[in-house]
């Protein structure tokens, strides 16, 4: 604490992300990255864009990466915005769509960065229980008095709330801004974006950092009707004008032009998560139905956070939550095929 | 506007930048970008870093980078502060320091990004008047009733404000953060870093698009004492966890291990400044003097409005600003000596 310290920091309960050892030699299943390296067409853009160019501030509207995100996705680019990250999308989502004085929606274990936005900006943060075996349940977020926000999948339990019921979510909040946080839905949902021409207040925002092999390079992005889009843009203009840099403009559109690639690695990665959660039900491992990159399990007979220790000093890298509901699970990322069993066998020695 | 908007994004003034133009047969002077590419050294690391790192999440708090600058500039990495372009750095500046409350203190001519912070964070705005000849005076900025901010040298003018008055500044402010923005600093002032020892209220802030040719990377910094820095660190960490991607950290590192490259442009950039201001004072301009990359310039016989048009027409791209006090002015950025001679020809042709 310092005299210097704005209310507005003084007031303020930072994210923590999880560990980025400094090692090679530790299994990192912490923070949902992808184990596959991005397609080689990204390395090889970001080599033709390393030059002189550099010297220059790149696009501030980033037009050419947002008609390729726009192309991909069947939208016009005008209902596209790019951000330094999924995160400052999230954060300007916030600034341009929710007013202190109206609560803003999340479920009450969901991504742990909601409550930190709802702080930062100074907005009261009305949570809603998942159900029992970790749902987003529908009706409690009708009628809201404010902005509504959740991923899907969620986080950190991995579970898939289908296009129905966020229909559902939509037409009982005609007017709120509804976001759906989608960092995880390339691992197996339906995207929300299917549901933008029939809803004005829809934002979908995505990330390439987990599907796309890309948490490296800082790269997220939103889709939503035009007029949302320009609220997005009226704060990044006030806030900094250039966020992308012109090597990640370049990877990130070479992301889109591989989509076999991208196709392969997906599909690699759901069939290891099921895969796995097979083994770890044969162990006795309860595990959350994960549509993500990650699982999220819990033993009966294991203490979690001890579990997480002993992990961790057998240099396997896992995520451990001590919040009320969530403090006898561990969220696992989804690695390699190996990575994967080098931790089961892990487990099998502790068992 | 739209029903869905935050009152906050209705408030807001969006900052305009300079145009890019995609083409490249333009001869850029308009966003003050180095003419010179970065460093060799600097392709080259990112070139090394171009790999399946790639996948991961950079290091959130920049630890190695923050390490580099700190060597450079003879403080300790938790002195420094590290965002996406000094852009950021101002934008969490403006909310780590400043209140809501508290009127937040600036020039009346000076970088345009001001207001808009101001505008988008809430505060109360202040503005002091320069001086006739341009210069920030400084009595008015003693006791004031809260943060003081200005770039030094100032812009859009780049006039320098000597450190024996940005001392005076902050011996009158003993409670309040006092702001400088070095932006241009390496371009012939001296910074005030050489204050950081003796005011504990003293944040500089710098950035690597200037001076360092890497406008395309998006790296800017901030020296201060410890709790300023932690400041920075708390909003940073509860809007973005990680601003900064893994080339840039490699390029921006690079970029302060070769000092002789730097040492050469950056002269060849004041000699060539230098030469420019006494032939445009040769055609009957008046040119404020200079330290930074760019000259503020006008003529009695000429509108600068219709001039910018003209130059536009002939593919030179100045930065005209149509506001009271420097609406008769054009912002010119130090190219090559070639850019700079067909800038003066065509200046010829006009008059």
């Amino acid at each position: 604490m310092s005299k210097y310290w704005s209310q507005l920091v003084k007031q303020t309960d930072p994210y923590v992300p999880g560990e980025q050892p400094s090692t090679s030699d530790v299994i990192k299943l912490n923070t949902n990255e992808n184990p596959y390296p991005p397609s080689p067409e990204v390395t090889q853009a970001i080599s033709r864009q390393l030059n002189d160019s550099l010297r220059l501030y790149p696009p501030p509207s980033v037009d050419d990466l947002r008609e390729t995100i726009g192309d991909y996705y069947g939208v016009n680019k005008n209902q596209v915005f790019v951000g330094n990250g999924s995160d400052e999308v999230l954060a300007f989502s916030f600034m341009a769509f929710f007013d202190p004085g109206k609560p803003v929606m999340f479920p009450d274990i969901t991504y742990s960065f909601y409550p930190v936005y709802a702080r930062l900006f100074q907005l009261e943060a009305r949570t809603v229980p998942l159900t029992d075996d970790f749902s987003i349940p529908v009706e409690p977020f009708f009628h809201a008095k404010g902005g509504v926000i959740f991923p899907n999948p969620n986080a950190p339990t991995g579970k898939y709330l289908n296009l129905e019921a966020i229909e559902q979510i939509l037409i009982h909040n005609p007017d709120n801004v509804v976001i759906v946080d989608e960092a995880y839905i390339d691992f197996g949902g339906e995207s929300a974006i299917n549901l933008l021409d029939r809803y004005d207040q829809l934002l979908v925002i995505q990330t390439m950092s987990k599907s796309r092999s890309l948490a490296g390079l800082r790269v997220g992005y939103a889709l939503g009707r035009n007029n949302l889009i320009e609220g997005l843009n009226r704060i990044k203009n006030s806030f900094n004008s250039y966020t992308i840099d012109r090597l990640a403009i370049a990877g990130a559109r070479a992301s889109f032009q591989d989509e076999a690639y991208f196709q392969k690695t997906r599909a690699k990665i759901i069939r290891t998560r099921n895969r796995v959660t097979d083994e770890l039900k044969q162990l006795g491992f309860n595990v959350i139905d994960s549509q993500a990159n990650f699982i999220f399990i819990t033993h009966s007979g294991v203490n979690a956070g001890q579990l997480y220790q002993q992990l961790k000093a057998n240099n396997i890298y896992v995520r451990y939550f001590d919040r009320p509901r969530i403090n006898h699970y561990l969220r696992v990322s989804i690695g390699t095929d190996e990575e994967m069993d080098i931790f089961l066998n892990q487990l099998k020695n502790v068992l």
